[in-house]
Parts: structure tokens; sequence; C-alpha cells
């Protein structure tokens, strides 16, 4: 029987790049999307043909964060536009949702408790973009340790990991390695905005646009002018 | 400005009584109720009441917990009934529900980060029902430094603090705490069945039973037999 992984999917770059290292790695892997109010919904879409691509199975949760506090879920606040690279990494930004990857992560332990999974696949990512606190490898840490004193699967003296294969990569070393694993990233969003094109200029965009510049490849979604 | 706390409500006598405690500390408190897809929908209706009865504001967050796992939520399973209290203790029981302390806290983690409160009370016990490995101490100071190491909160230097004034008390020391407090315990509600009555034979039921003759006091939501 093959081992089994959930994995957390956004339908982005970096969450797309992992799903298809889980798979690479021999996991049956089964992709938890979650809809919890984002400014639009192509990223939902984006997760799901992504899976469907892979030959995941997937379920899409509907969660609620009805409380202020984050850019990327409310929609009176504008995301931050045109910002130079330096600056992202020294400051949290609007767009960070507070305690997003907790909850994330805290579902995909229940959904691995219930699926006789032990390994939970994150696309998290702390070079490019360092500013969210729960996307750095102390709090990943300090998640499977948690995981492993409150589940069944602790009390059983066995360990939940979280596997964050692309938390020391940067952007373009990503797409040279899910260019290699064939990720469709012409299937992958980015942006925070959800209109037709990627807007260019917000800081996902912004990220995304330069990793493909440094891998020396083309963005198959959309050439950005 | 009053010190704020959320506090996550189920409606039963420990997260009743574990709301009162941190008013009584003189917190401006939250409650958080989670919809869960529980067996019945009585104990939504007494956390409301309670929050109420306390003067606190409360939010009702619906949430998936679509996996197969435990008897609570996955109602072609029946609950256990008429068990000894010793076999309760030894052995994770068929209503455990797979990682729910961790998504519940970390539900509470953000609605804190958002309202700008660094304490969560829950009504965790590990004395009566040691059965959860959700509801002891290791895994509460576990979340408590995932909490540390993923938030805004943590990343300015500060704690959260997961606030468990229950966990090491007997039932009966509980429902005397609640009764100096007055709790108005004749709306919480205990039983995994959501009848008219209280079953009187399930887990919950048995264990407050025992709790309300040891304290020496009458429960006041109704008379078993």
């Amino acid at each position: 029987m093959r081992k089994k992984a959930v994995v957390l999917l956004s339908g982005g770059i970096d969450s797309s790049t992992a799903l298809y290292i889980a798979r690479e790695k021999g996991y049956e892997c089964s992709s938890l999307i979650f809809d919890y109010g984002q400014r639009h919904r192509r990223e939902l879409e984006s997760a799901k043909r992504i899976s469907r691509e892979a030959g995941c199975r997937y379920r899409t949760l509907k969660i609620e964060l009805p409380w202020k506090g984050s850019s990327l879920t409310d929609k009176k606040k504008s995301v931050p536009k045109g910002r130079a690279l330096g600056k992202m990494k020294r400051t949290i930004p609007s767009t960070y949702v507070p305690a997003r990857n907790a909850i994330f992560l805290s579902f995909a332990l229940s959904y691995a408790e219930a699926l006789g999974a032990r390994r939970i696949f994150i696309g998290a990512n702390s070079v490019d973009f360092s500013g969210y606190p729960d996307c750095r490898a102390p709090f990943l840490k300090a998640f499977e340790r948690m995981a492993e004193k409150g589940t069944r699967i602790g009390a059983a003296g066995k360990k939940v990991s979280i596997e964050a294969p692309l938390l020391s990569k940067r952007k373009s070393e990503i797409i040279k390695e899910g260019r290699r694993l064939r990720v469709p990233y012409e299937y992958t969003w980015s942006c925070y905005e959800g209109k037709q094109a990627p807007c260019g200029s917000c800081d996902s965009c912004i990220i995304r646009k330069k990793g493909f510049e440094e891998a020396g490849e083309e963005d198959p979604l959309i050439k950005y002018e």
C-alpha cells in the first residue's frame, strides 16, 4: 500500500510544486483546498485543476475567517502594489491572514488522522517572501511538536511530519524544480486580484515575474508585457 | 481599557465555567462557538445562551470536518453508552474528533490576533476524562509555543497564553467553582444526544451526573430519573 500524504494546495506556484514533489516521492496525495473568503475564486479553480492534472483527489473546505485583519480577506482594504522586493522582506505585509497556516495545518492534521496519513506537505517558503511568520521553519517545527502532543497518532508513539520542501529555495529554484516535474504552471494563479489577467504589480505578481526571469523561463500563464 | 480574551465555548459545564472565570478575572471576553456538524444543535443554543447570560459577545463559526473518524460528527456511528468511568480514562474514545482542539485553538488564535487579545481560555480538563490527547497540558504548552512562532504577536516579541483553569480539577470541583461564580448551569448542555432531556447514559451524562453528586449539588438542568 502506498504511503499517504495530505497536501495543502492554494493553486499558486509553491503549493502546486510541493504537490508534484510529494507525488514524485511516491505518496498517494490528497489535496486540501480552502475557500476562506479570498478576494477572488480564481485560485480555487486553479487548485482544483492542478489536483486533477496531478491525478490526485482533493477536498475543498469552506471556512469562515470573518474578522478584520488582512487585506486578503477584507475587500474594503487594498493589497499592496508596486513594492520593492527588499521592502517585502522586512515587514509583515497587510496580506498576512492571522494564524492562517495554523488553521490550515490543523485541518490537514485532522484529515491526515482520519486518512491514516502521517505526512503533510506545505509549499511554505521563507526566502523570497519572508514576511509571514507562519511560513518559517521554527513555526513548522513547533507545529509538528503540537501535532505529536495532541493527536491519536502521537498517543500511539508515532510522529506527524510537516514537509516543507521549498522552505529554503528561491522562487527561481522552485520554478526549475517544477519544470523538471512538469508542473502545469499555466493553470496556477498567483495574483492577489482575480481579474482576467494577472495585475503584474501586487507583491505576488512581482515575485512570480522575478522568479521566472531568474529561472530563464517564460511564464506559461501569461507574458507580462 | 480592559484586557481582552477569547473564550472557546461549547455550551457544556467546563467551557461555561471557564468563561465565568475569565470574566471574574476582569477580561473583556469574546466567545467563539463552533458549528462543526455535531450530532445535534442543542449545544450551540446552550453556548449562545450562556454567552448572553454572561454579558459577552459571541461569534458562531461554521466549519466543515467532513471526514470520518469520530462518532460525534458521524451520525452513522453511535456514541458509547453505559461505560464505567475507569474505562473512559484508559482509551481514546470514539467521540474523539481528530485534531479538534488544534483547529478550535487556531481559530481562537486568529480571532485573538485580529482583536488584539493575547489570552485564550479553554475549558479543557484532563482529570475526569483523560482520554482526549488534545485536552492535556503538554498539548496546550506545545500550542502556545506554536502560536508564539507563527503570529504577528510572537514576531513582536509578545506571547499568546492558553489559559486552561480547569485542567487539573475534578468535575465536582469545577461545579463548586461554577456555583460560586453563579454559572447558569440550567442552560448548559452535556449529553451527546440532542433530545428533549439528557440520555443519562452516554459518557458525558455519566461524568456530569457524578460531578453534581460529588459536589453535593442538584443538577439544575434536569434530574436524571
